[in-house]
């Protein structure tokens, strides 16, 4: 073993990466396990690649733009934004990995949640940073009193990506104002579900010390195509763009950017899906807590639910056998808890009437 | 200014980022500056990402496999390769900084020509590997018995990037073979245009000391995809996988995933129009040196030439101005050299006519 194992950079023996969620199934299977749009994307998006296909085939042959300047410039326009305070990656997990290289490594301990993305403690292993995580509160809330005085610099997912909870928005500005001299990356991949975007606060310049990151794989139902970006000031964008020039030139293809541009345009297809999310969101809040589940109250596109009476492996498992996959957390605090994404509101109600099956 | 960059690890802020050539152009330039293929990838790409949207447009909103499965196993049967020796990426760039990564960092010296293509610096940088050039020969070869013997890793493109030569197979599969201690990463990125794989080194398990990029920008027409992959033992490609997976963990869209796989297929596309692009390589070789121009004998999709009397920088800026673009490199001993994409034979025909009015 030893020998081959001698050509391998000894701290990638070290890592312990990521495991998403299954992906693979059959399609008879409803999967409600990795958060993804219940929604076909807007219309728009396959009208866009189609005419990239139809009226510049040829064009598939030519790299496609390094800096995606074209999304840069419709997500500028959207958030009023200038284009320098912009930086677009392949999926919110990539922009993730750039700021983790580009602003935690080298530069002392970065805090998180305890309970949180467990794709994060992967980066920071990848990059070397040293993390302190800090603890939730009993109702599972962020509570910032907790961050440790130490840290250089914070990732807070707002809403949290387990929980759903998000942070108070006058205590999370003044927190961010009051520690200029902590960087903190708000990751906001739930954000359109119901919680409020800390990017104004970069538009209009009250935080230097502030990354906020999204996605399109949620709100825009993109998860397919690979499409995430980051807000924040010049100097930090400006580093990111040297990190990822130095990794990977054209991160983003040509169908990808013009589907991005497509659906961002198309403000009628947005509204209308996350209005149905949060509505079946509510329904179901209801209806599993009238059967008897803790629901905490989620901003995100899921519920985190514990039931009175039934343990969660055995619902995970029962759900399983019936063909509907869903988000069981092994560890601690999580460990009798279920995470189930906001499906349609035919997938909501076959849920339901599986656990009313199974529990009433 | 230092106010601002605090909150950069200070690493980056030392990058040298790679700059690819230009990009963004009005659709009168000839473009031969990226060695992008002169033509349309197989119409079974545009058929496969229509299927994807006629059929499965719902798909989009759901994360794509996070190996490339499918792809893989397209791969695998392609070059009769096990599935677990191939690893996949968000173009071959990706594919590059994924093994720099992993096998080139914390591991001592990296070798590579003085002369060949300017991202592997790059990637040494952001990766803190320590790089020790060796000179090719005077007619532009590589000379292995330069290699510095401290070196635990090589980066060797074959053919080269910059000049389009290759090494005589027999005296580098001697090599490698020689130097059992020492790991050879293999960037076949144009091979598919005249020279040989060294793939059957590893399906043959004749070598454990080997990794082989290559890509489908070049030879299957799709730079505007973004899919590269490579080859190795099962170690080396589950070190890989840990690297990716605690970076990005579905670096390949649906549709790319796709059209890999369908550009894979078809076979009888592939073979035309490499040797279509052969062809017009040695016509341009031909009519360059009657011209005057020293031309290097070239393997890839392209020309490195220079002319007994006339200055590179001027020809490349004379070409500009006539709207074809070409790469002019400014260092060393290429400063008096231009690198031409071989196009279609009526964009060969225009340089070469251009070139003729400007020099006859």
């Amino acid at each position: 073993m030893k020998k081959k194992f001698k050509f391998i950079n000894p701290l990638i023996n070290t890592l312990k990466p990521y495991v998403p969620g299954e992906q693979s199934l059959d399609s008879s299977t409803l999967k409600l396990n990795t958060n993804e749009n219940p929604f076909s994307p807007s219309p728009k998006v396959k009208e866009a690649i189609q005419k990239c296909l139809l009226k510049k085939a040829t064009l598939l042959r030519l790299y496609p733009e390094p800096e995606s300047d074209s999304l840069k410039k419709a997500l500028a326009k959207y958030f009023k934004l200038r284009k320098n305070s912009i930086f677009i990656g392949n999926g919110s997990d990539e922009v993730l990995a750039f700021c983790f290289m580009s602003f935690f490594a080298g530069r002392g301990v970065l805090s998180m949640p305890d309970i949180t993305y467990s794709f994060y403690p992967s980066l920071a292993k990848l990059f070397g940073v040293s993390v302190e995580t800090f603890p939730l509160a009993h109702n599972f809330e962020i509570d910032l009193s907790q961050i440790p005085k130490a840290s250089n610099s914070i990732v807070i997912p707002n809403p949290n990506a387990i929980t759903g909870l998000m942070i108070d928005k006058k205590k999370l500005i003044k927190y961010v104002l009051n520690n200029p001299n902590k960087l903190f990356l708000i990751d906001e991949a739930y954000v359109d579900f119901g919680s409020y975007s800390c990017i104004p606060l970069i538009r209009d310049r009250i935080c230097e010390n502030l990354i906020v990151v999204q996605t399109f794989s949620k709100s825009r139902s993109l998860a397919g195509l690979r499409l995430g970006f980051c807000v924040g000031s010049e100097e930090l964008i400006s580093a990111l763009t040297d990190a990822k020039n130095s990794f990977n030139s054209y991160p983003v293809d040509r169908l990808a950017c013009s589907a991005g541009v497509a659906a961002l345009g198309d403000r009628e297809w947005f509204k209308s899906s996350r209005e149905q999310i949060i509505s079946n969101r509510s329904f179901l809040t209801e209806e599993f807590t009238r059967i008897g589940f803790r629901v905490i109250p989620s901003k995100g596109n899921f519920l985190l639910i514990s039931h009175r009476k039934a343990n969660a492996v055995n619902l995970f498992e029962y759900l399983m056998r019936k063909k509907v996959l869903v988000r069981y957390f092994k560890h601690g605090r999580l460990r009798n808890w279920l995470r189930i994404s906001i499906g349609s509101l035919e997938s909501c109600k076959k849920v339901l009437s599986l656990l009313k099956d199974k529990l009433c």
